[in-house]
């Protein structure tokens, strides 16, 4: 429904606040991921990046693996998140969310998202989130 | 092991970036509650509060809790959370996150969080969050 | 909508693999209780209540307390459930959940529960499921 | 560390009250598939599978992909569980759960798992679960 630069544009249209924290890099019918290149604001203290931050990519990835393949008219609505934090992300190297699709149904939808740190092989953290889709689309 | 002055002077010491955005209201044995006054930067199109905003407070809000019974030296990281968005939060109102610690253990703490649009009867959302305590606390 | 006498004729009619596990303790408008005596088949070796045994209380408690409101006509499926394990549970005292309802909605509800060893002043596990309401509850 | 045939063993003999209940099929380093034939115990109305058995499985499936790591001598304890249910599996189906470990540290492990109904295309039910590695090993 939506290809990498309806994505983009939809996200700069639709969140101005955070459009440009991220970068659409690939959208697959399976996969999608986004990047993000941390700023001043989305650091800790000890070189690391924020929790809210690791929080938001995750949510905004997985929001796009919806809308490419509901198209933008959808108000999906995160209900639920599970993330894990797992290891220290660097703080001057890029974040990159690979996020898939598990169920895309009537009124929810659910995914799943693996965030690195550029250069480590290991995530960084994991997250799973629903989503509810409002039954009037149009 | 710390009260309310205690905390607030470690938050704008450790957390520059975001102490300003908390206020620590309450701090019991049993209970601690931080307050929010939402900014531009916290919100999202529709007049309601961002998601990583919400999940922020909830950190805080655990991360206080603890720190408030082993004392200001821990690095406790968050490994785990699993957060629940049930209503949609007023732009214009104070959100208020009321969070209680149900463990304290030797490596693991748990805690969880009910957060409030100042104003609304029912919650708006509610987290659980696990922290890792590392081994040395002094 | 459902009362204790009408919850247990409900579970006993429709769960009938596993109504006996389950005593009706408590039920208000806000609040709902219920037991498990644990027996062999729920035991794990070194003196504990095996994980599955502590899941299922939990979601048969927040089922019963939607139940409760809604009546027994629903059927109401578990989309997702959170579930930390605290605390390691007697294998000989009950073991008791309590839940709250946290959001009825129209196509969601999202309830908590707290699960106590009996005799033991702190929960060994909490958990929050989200249900998924069917559109036709009739 | 062990193989499929001292995984197999393990399990007889620590959990014998639900060792014959899962086969475990492929034992990589990568990643751990467990298979389980659904019988009665295991069933509720409408022909599909209990919450409970797909949570077993799950845990089951992450437990068993440590120990294929660190050994046999590991008392890991689960302490969080994420789970989400997606679609209803078959009542006479088997099910298998195809879980990898994300995170094998000093204190602890976390690992996620996917659970497919034989012959279904789509995931059933996901999971990511945590556990707390004792200190000591030996």
């Amino acid at each position: 429904m939506m290809n990498k630069a309806g994505l983009t544009a939809f996200l700069q249209k639709s969140f101005p606040q955070v459009a440009d924290d991220f970068q659409i890099d690939t959208v697959l019918e399976t996969e999608l991921s986004v990047c993000l290149t941390p700023q001043d604001r989305h650091l800790r203290p000890g070189g690391t990046v924020s929790g809210p931050t690791l929080f938001g990519l995750a949510d905004v990835s997985i929001y796009l693996a919806i809308l490419s393949r509901i198209g933008p008219k959808a108000l999906a609505v995160t209900t639920n998140c599970s993330i894990d934090f797992m290891r220290k992300p660097a703080a001057d190297r890029d974040l990159i969310a690979v996020a898939r699709l598990l169920k895309l149904g009537r009124v929810l939808a659910v995914g799943d998202t693996m965030i690195y740190s550029d250069g480590m092989p290991d995530p960084v953290a994991r997250a799973t989130l629903t989503y509810s889709i409002p039954p009037k689309q149009a």
